[in-house]
This record gives C-alpha cells, structure tokens and sequence, in this order.
C-alpha cells in the first residue's frame, strides 16, 4: 500500500496520466489522490501551489520527496521500487538504447500534438494564423508517419522498444491514446492503431483510463483535430 | 577510449554540449566525433540522416546503439558506465528526487529560452507578434526568477540537486550557461552567476566549451537578448 504517496491529477491530462500508469506497473496502489478540475482552475489552488510552484498537474509526493515533472516521477519510482512490480528498464544494451531514444522523442510527439489540440488555449486570439494552424498539423502528421514507421520495422506485437513493456511505454502511450481519441484513423496508421489496441487492454492502462472516457469508448472525445491526418 | 562511439555535433547547441560533459564526466574521451556547421545545413547531410531521421544535432551512436535525444543520451551512458568516471545519480532519496524533479523543469526553462532567443528562426515573419516576443520574455523571467529562487533556499556552493554534480547539472548547466551568454545579469540573478561561475572551472566543461566562445569570453554571443530581465 502506497500511503505515504499522493498524487493531485486532472482528467485529460497525458502527464497525470503516464505518472498513473507507472504506480499500477509498480504495484503502488493504495496512494492518496486528488482529482483536480482544471476548467476550474483548481491546479492553481494552494493545494498545488504548496508543493509545485508550477501549479501544473500532475503533482506527486512520496514522504517528504516530491517529483512534479512526469518523466522524473516515473523514472524515480522505477528506481525507488527497482525490484517491485513490472522492470521497467530493459537489461539488454540494444533495448535500452532504443527506449532512451523513444522516451524522448515521445516528448517531441506531445509538443506536436499540443500545437495541434490547445493551439486556441496557447495562442491568444490577435495571435493565430490559418498557416500556422495548418503548419501543425504538417508537422503532426510527418510524426505521426515516423512513428508508424517505426512499429513497421518492428515484429507484430512489439511495445515501443522491443518485446518487452518499458518506460517508453508508459510515457508516449497516453500521447498515442490522446491521438486516436482526437480523431487519428487507425486505417491510415494500422500498426500504431494495432500497438493502441494492445495497450487498451494492459491493466495498468485499463485501471487508469480516463474517466470522461468512460461512456462512449470510441467516440473522439477532442472533435476531430486529427481526423484528416 | 571510447573509439566504438560516435558523436556529430555544433556549436552553438545546448543539446550537443550536455552530451559532450556527460561523456567527459563517464572519461568517455576519445570518441569519434565530426563538428558540422549548422548555417550550411549539414545537420541534414546524409551521415547525420543514416543515423538520425529527425536530422537533428546531437547524433549519438555506441558501437549498434543509436541514441540522438540529448537527455536520453547522457542517461543512457550513466547506465551504461555505472561505476566508471562520475556517478551522476546521487543515492540519497531526496537528492534522487529532486534530480529527476530539476532535470525535467530544466526542459521548461530551455524552452523559455529558446522561445525568446530563437523567436525569429521558429516563427516565421507574416505571424510575428510584438505581444508575443513581450509574453515570452516575460515568462522566461519568471523561470529565470525561479531557478534563482531554488538556489537561494540551498547551501552556496551546491549543485542543482544539493551537494553533489549530477544529471540534473549535466543536462541544466548549458542553458544556464547559454543565457548568461545572451545578457543575464550576474547582478540581478546572484545565486545563478555563482552557479555558472562555479561550473565553468570544472574540466569537464572547460573542455566542451563551445569553440566559438574561446575568443571574447565574456561578450554576450547572442546579442543582448535578455540584458533587461
């Protein structure tokens, strides 16, 4: 039981959600959580603001360490609970490489979906550009084309960095659920829409799944952002 | 020696020179390495695009593994060389988590940065705005203000993550490093300029000192930019 730990997350949000994922794969249920609403404001509340001057979601205490950013949360916990639930971290040199490479780069995939999803939350009115919209969307889709790519190079069944579910996995599958849930065809990307159904039915992914999400599976929830991708 | 690595690179590059310390600090000397001039676009010449599909600098390989992502580069080698040169994950609980909590906000901050620096190469010219350029100079004195903060609650003397050099140090000292270069005041961000100070006597980073930084250096390299923060 993972009392000593607690999380303050909000719905929708593909960082809460990879911190999420990683407490199942560790076996870490049982943590306190509070269930934020942004459209409130509530991420700005002295609750967040007290341990995360950011006042950004996620925020995550475990005893008196707090690790906010999701990438160094979830690798913290892989470290803190090495032997404890899933190894998140591949022994092989060749596998551990790659998940290095893809954690990363899975940042950049975010970025580029956040321009496309939340161009109107960042860019103030005076400020937008039908060539910039449609730059991002270009942009969005060139990544999208490269990751499918590499699932193609890669045996059926593969995660994101070999045979075995890694860190890779638990950081970049909220982005590729949040891409098919904007509308991306899984015709048009048939082995990232086949890696999307594999992980739909992972535990620690179906636990997690965001609640909005719950009433109608299929339906994009974001409008269709992505649909012409 | 470390002669079955590979790095291509450029000056001028916050995540070339954080994987350039980190193979320092593992006495990673001796690797392969070729300086390519960004101006003439050789980032995408055919040896970085073999090894590299972003066509993005730094390209990193270790005998088969190719790691480009600056970060999980210099994670990777930590990995790799546990026991060899400098440990840069601390033991302790709490400086594990506020490494992993520094080196990810560190992203953040290179952002800020780049977002005020770079503004003319990423946006083009029909969809500049003159709020923008303010909005983002005013949050990247924000951040700035923050990192200043965070130093200020720690003993003088420590590194980003308490008393010992890390990862966080690693992958945060360039854009540090790189925003005293564009004009920030060592006297209005005290705790910083010792940081930066303190950092450019340690070898690892007197030896990867961008090359075109020898001649004049303390000139501002890009302009004033951030004189005023």
């Amino acid at each position: 039981m993972a009392n000593n730990m607690t999380l303050l997350w909000c719905t929708f949000s593909v960082p809460c959600w990879r911190v999420m994922i990683a407490l199942e794969e560790k076996m870490l249920q049982g943590y306190n959580q509070t269930l934020l609403d942004f459209d409130k404001e509530e991420h700005k509340s002295t609750i967040v603001m007290d341990l995360n001057p950011r006042a950004q979601l996620p925020t995550f205490k475990h005893g008196d360490c707090i690790v906010n950013e999701s990438y160094g949360a979830c690798m913290y916990l892989e470290n803190q609970f090495r032997s404890q639930g899933t190894q998140m971290i591949p022994e092989g040199l060749a596998e551990q490489a790659l998940m290095y490479q893809r954690m990363f780069e899975g940042q950049t995939f975010y970025e580029k979906l956040s321009d496309v999803v939340y161009y109107e939350y960042y860019v103030p009115q005076g400020e937008r550009h039908d060539s910039a919209i449609k730059r991002n969307k270009g942009n969005l889709a060139i990544e999208i084309k490269l990751w499918e790519g590499y699932f193609q190079k890669m045996e059926a069944g593969s995660y994101l960095a070999g045979k075995a579910f890694s860190l890779a996995d638990v950081l970049v599958f909220p982005t590729i659920a949040y891409s098919f849930r904007s509308g991306l065809s899984a015709e048009r990307y048939p082995k990232l829409g086949a890696y999307y159904s594999m992980m739909k039915d992972r535990p620690s992914v179906k636990t997690t799944w965001p609640p909005h999400w719950q009433e109608d599976q299929e339906k994009p929830q974001w409008g269709d952002f992505l649909k012409e991708l």
